[in-house]
């Protein structure tokens, strides 16, 4: 096992609506999914602000998953809360409400004891905080981000700041498309990769991901499903999923990352499962090595 | 090389606009781009119908891939013809206009020496045409097919008789739902098979393929192209390419469906790289193989 992974982002009560079924003020949030996803590959220290309301039960979920909670900040007032809808096109939610809460004056303060991570991970935050925690810490081996749509509109300039520090960047299509400014990915690709990260990952949901840089491209289908009951943070799952892998191995070579985008998308696979976090709350090691497995046998073809 | 592969479908004039650029009464149809694609791999015979518009340079163009053009039949009125456009959502086609000319009243006539197929694919024409071709000729060893939304819904009981003697359903995943009767493909997958077709492929455009069968799943993304132009005929070249390369092999086996899946993608990768059929004009054997290695490098990962 190689060092820590230090990940930044939101926790949250999640109330979603999807065909096939409901949860209300549920545990969500990036960070959280991002960090106990990757608590099945590595340690992660992780920090994130949760407000007066948040329920020790959930403080103790994540400490059994072996999560640092040193950077976990509890202030005055509520937990951010979302809610949401899917369609039967489980690909997109639809935002019913957003309250920002204690996430809007949320500065990230850095322990002591994090300021050496092996890997950091910015999940979906205002690009300037990206920044300023990238900035604060001592350069890791590798730094990957995460943003969104109101980032992309709202603040480009100072995204791309950060992203001329950042090693990895990992995005939805729709995402990647109003960043490059171009429908064709290819070319979207091109433009990300000339401007700072050296690899560009493309989430599309229910049809796999996409990595590129320099010298390669990768693709992998999403496994079918047979049950697929709530789609809420599984970008964040495989992020989690991914950087957790490449910590816990350290081989950031065009093969490592493609199997850390494989483990990346295997936890992803579970979390769309069930609610909230419940399907990775009963997931240990040999189920999501046997997952693996699966990817392998869906994609496998020969040589001619 | 194995024995034929019998087409049957349509032939058209195709007026295209995308946002990169506009085709008017170029050649299309459904048996065109099969026929096309397949002749790469194998022998093929092809039942279509054309009105008295139809220029010889398309018989001529045809010909030169070594079409067997003796189930072409040419009757008094108007080539079908087809009008659509794209926005920068490629995957699908926005109809303008479609006249069916002589396609309203077409009747397949099988030449006699076109009785004993190897494989046949029926193209997408009304189920109780397709039933009626499948049975005049000798059962082939491998009976392919596709469909619409206009037969899954206007036709549904006709369809379900003639997939109940198909071997192979090739649609696009808009079209597996509407005749599964589910969102979930997984679900869609296990009604489908249950009644009649042993393999299910679906065609995700951009997003690639995935084939069902009772004991598999294979899923395949598509390659990201520098350049689309024009997505028309892409699910037919794909049909083609996989039909034309099972042909050629006669290897039926899971894998050897799994590589015609990426000849096929391979085919349709060509296809959409120009307006028409004019990327498959000047396409040779090489640069097929070369794409097909090109796919396994994008898919490539190993076992852990």
């Amino acid at each position: 096992m190689m060092g820590k992974l230090l990940v930044v982002g939101s926790m949250a009560f999640d109330s979603v609506r999807t065909p096939f079924g409901e949860a209300s003020d549920v545990l969500g949030g990036s960070a959280t999914y991002f960090s106990t996803a990757a608590s099945f590959f590595t340690g992660v220290e992780l920090i994130a602000v949760v407000g007066e309301d948040f329920p020790e039960q959930h403080v103790d979920f994540l400490r059994s998953r072996g999560i640092d909670l040193e950077g976990l900040e509890r202030r005055k007032g509520k937990t951010f809360r979302w809610k949401g809808e899917y369609s039967y096109q489980l690909n997109e939610a639809q935002t019913l409400e957003t309250h920002l809460n204690v996430l809007e004056t949320f500065r990230p303060h850095i322990p002591d004891q994090y300021r050496t991570p092996q890997m950091l991970f910015l999940g979906n935050i205002d690009p300037e905080l990206q920044l300023d925690v990238l900035e604060k810490v001592e350069r890791p081996r590798i730094v990957a981000c995460d943003t969104m749509n109101f980032w992309i509109e709202g603040k480009r300039e100072a995204l791309w700041r950060t992203l001329e520090k950042v090693d990895i960047l990992v995005i939805n299509d729709g995402e990647a498309r109003a960043l490059g400014e171009d429908s064709n990915l290819v070319q979207v690709a091109k433009r990300i990769l000339s401007r700072g990260p050296k690899n560009l990952i493309i989430k599309r949901g229910e049809y796999g991901v996409l990595m590129f840089n320099e010298k390669h491209t990768f693709g992998a289908p999403a496994l079918p499903l047979e049950q697929v009951k709530d789609p809420t943070g599984a970008g964040d799952t495989f992020a989690g999923g991914f950087m957790g892998h490449l910590a816990s191995t350290g081989d950031y070579s065009n093969e490592g990352l493609r199997r850390a985008i494989i483990f990346g998308s295997v936890m992803a696979s579970f979390t769309v499962e069930e609610f909230s976090l419940d399907r990775l709350r009963h997931l240990d090691k040999r189920q999501i090595e046997d997952r693996y497995r699966e990817f392998r046998r869906l994609t496998h073809f020969e040589d001619i």
